[in-house]
């Protein structure tokens, strides 16, 4: 009856029913999070047949869970039993490339990496970098606000999304947002649907802003004997009033991981190596990159350089890329993505160290260092439960600790279904209301991802 | 009742019902919007006594209108008959300013100008510069999203808001956002809170994001003979990818004006002055100021000239934050915010100018031309009723215009009462009951600034 009707409303071919297929499309990339069976994964070619299937789910009351590329790491994208997965993945036109108002108009399931590539080619930049930019879209980046290493300069997704069109949860085809370069005319719903996760609308084309493409970076790396004195490093370059355009941490267990796999000759007898880099031009840039490098060596770096060769320090930020898929081929990688204060940086990397310890988990880790978002990844053999209990552990531990240090369970990944929990010990009763009452605004009959982010039914 | 219920919760110096005081206290800057008398006004010393004054006002269901400094220029804060009107010119404590983090934590009393200077004795910078900055409050600033002079490269008051206290229409106190440079920890309800005009919540703490202060600046200017050889040079600005610090554009009326109030012997025989600025350090900066006149030079420009020392560059400011009550020595001053694409700009000034022509209308004009944010200034004599129906006219047909050049009604001085009809014009219907909805969730009884913005009642 759903897919009879979907028939009737779309060319056949957008309608996929083999459950192989369908299981592709069940879920996205974060380890332990449920999934189920779809009833049917749609692929629309334009924003009508996006609202087409909205509409469809609206009369059968079925929920819609709309996906990009499935690079999620918090299960934002899994599937429900039965429901509809609207698959972004025929809607890849760059449709504008603006050089005068500097943006672009895409639709959603252009890659990241391809839009940024076309930019270029006009002299733009379109900052927002995630490590899964080479597959990840630009709808479920503006769909979980994604981040990246550039952020501690250029900021987040948000930061560049001016507009968007929108299948809104009672199947209206709706422009939010605006393509000039200021406007306060209402609310910022464009702003709201961003970093919502698919359950306030499903987004059909979006506005960025771009901005001018930067001088070429140069890079630092540091290698240390402790995750203390690189988080002491890092403060030092905030307190010389730096603000690099990268600056990543990377364990020694990840670089083993890479060195296993890709023999790249990188394992240190270090703890942890700091990458940072700079883009600002001329002097400037070459004042902060001896600015950097000065604090490596004042925090104790047990060797430092300021990289003289873009090979070289492409290299070093290739590993910090390889290092997630060179850990899950030691097991499923469960991911952290607590963002602290960065003052206490250090603090979070010693308390990571502990529920690791404690947990007797492998904890690895990445850094988005410079503005206080930690990846601890959490490895387990596969097929030991009982190191999983053990993990999951640490993990809840991890959250604790992150509050308790005045952060964040979530910096840039989103919450989905992993970090609803901790979602609800840092957002609080009264917050949590206020969520489902916008909710229930803007998706009165519930159909938009529902369960994820936080549990929709009232609270007692 | 409602007054004595007040009383009982509140000392009584809190609440004041002299009506000289609450006159003052009853509308804001926007010549022309309505407004009525309040039953009281109530001037809160903490969180928990705003909070109070919300929950009196929710048993009474009176409504409360919320109020900084009231500098606005679109009736947002306008009084309504018998409401209570919620000053927060008590409430101006600068909580922390951490260079660390780079933030502040501010009362919403808090002027923008004492922020600035606070956070200068820490070399940390505040941008959002709005012309108000001297007189308006942080808590207006974010309940507007104000812009300025510095937006053009550094973004809106939003681009700064990390989080906030807010009592909601419920009545409870809650937090809203982070302290962390990056969080997507559920909807961005802070954000929504930004520029929502005292419609959501009743702000009583800012979380701020700052930045280090930057290089003096250099100021470039121009005079051209047509606004049309300005919007040029602003043009050639921007694709010669130089991003100013400010560029702004000041009329012939505004300087006349200006020079006969303050005899600064600035009138010049030109129609328009460019004003541009860079902060861009050391040889950059050079260049961007040698690069910005060139493209006035280019663009016909009669006179151009790098300022070589701070107080002239600081006089030709001044003129333009002058501009304003300089006009008002004329006749009230209807003021337009429309903000176009940048490449519109110079049609947009065609199309003023013949609004002024067809309605016989005095338009003075400033602009924030970088960003496309123009404030033609519409003057009539006083007393003269014929002459304030056709400013009415070209105020209607200047708004008509910038919609039809794709552009909005309001750039950074929001909704209020003046702009509701082209509010409505620019949104549509859809889009508005989606404003309709959020507002009834977070405001369910419908008593924060009621009227405001858009009519809150359903559509037909």
């Amino acid at each position: 009856m759903l897919i009879e009707d979907l028939l009737a409303g779309l060319p056949e071919e957008r309608v996929v029913r083999d459950p192989d297929v369908l299981r592709g499309y069940a879920h996205d990339e974060a380890e332990w999070a449920p999934w189920e069976l779809p009833a049917v994964l749609v692929r629309p070619h334009s924003a009508e047949e996006a609202r087409t299937v909205v509409r469809t789910c609206l009369r059968h009351r079925v929920p819609v869970v709309t996906r990009g590329a499935g690079t999620g790491l918090s299960g934002g994208a899994n599937a429900l039993a039965g429901c509809v997965v609207l698959s972004t993945d025929r809607l890849t036109a760059i449709r504008e490339i603006n050089t005068v108002e500097r943006l672009a108009v895409v639709q959603p399931g252009v890659v990241n990496e391809d839009l940024r590539a076309a930019c270029a080619e006009h002299g733009l930049w379109y900052p927002p970098d995630p490590a899964s930019s080479p597959w990840s879209t630009i709808g479920g980046n503006v769909a979980t606000n994604a981040g990246g290493v550039c952020c501690v300069k250029y900021g987040v997704t948000r930061d560049y999304v001016l507009g968007m069109q929108v299948v809104t949860g009672t199947g209206e085809l709706v422009r939010l947002g605006r393509r000039t370069a200021k406007g306060v005319a209402g609310y910022d719903l464009a702003g709201l649907l961003v970093g919502s996760e698919g359950t306030l609308g499903v987004i059909t084309e979006v506005t960025v802003r771009l901005r001018a493409q930067r001088a070429p970076e140069r890079t630092v790396a540091g290698y240390f004997g402790s995750t203390g004195a690189a988080g002491e490093a890092a403060a030092a370059i905030a307190a010389a009033g730096v603000v690099p355009s990268a600056l990543e941490l990377v364990d020694r267990h990840c670089l083993a991981a890479v060195d296993a796999w890709k023999n790249m000759g990188l394992s240190a007898d270090a703890e942890v190596v700091l990458l940072g880099r700079t883009d600002a031009p001329g002097a400037l840039g070459e004042h902060e990159a001896a600015t950097m490098l000065d604090c490596f060596e004042r925090a104790g770096a047990s060797w430092a350089v300021q990289s003289s060769d873009q090979a070289e320090a492409d290299a070093l930020f290739a590993a910090r890329r390889l290092a997630y898929p060179a850990l899950e081929r030691l097991g499923p990688v469960l991911t952290e993505d607590v963002c602290v204060p960065t003052g206490a940086v250090a603090r979070m990397l010693g308390r990571i160290e502990a529920a690791a310890r404690r947990h007797d988990t492998l904890i690895a880790n990445i850094a988005h260092i410079g503005d206080g978002n930690l990846h601890p990844l959490l490895i387990t053999p596969h097929g030991d439960e009982a190191a999983r209990a053990r993990a999951q552990a640490a993990f809840e531990q991890i959250i604790a600790d992150a509050l308790d240090l005045g952060g964040t369970v979530t910096g840039e990944h989103g919450v989905g279904l992993l970090k609803r929990p901790g979602l609800d010990r840092e957002l609080g009763p009264v917050v949590l209301d206020m969520h489902r009452a916008v909710k229930q605004a803007l998706d009165p009959h519930g159909i938009l991802n529902p369960g994820k982010v936080f549990d929709e039914r009232n609270s007692t």
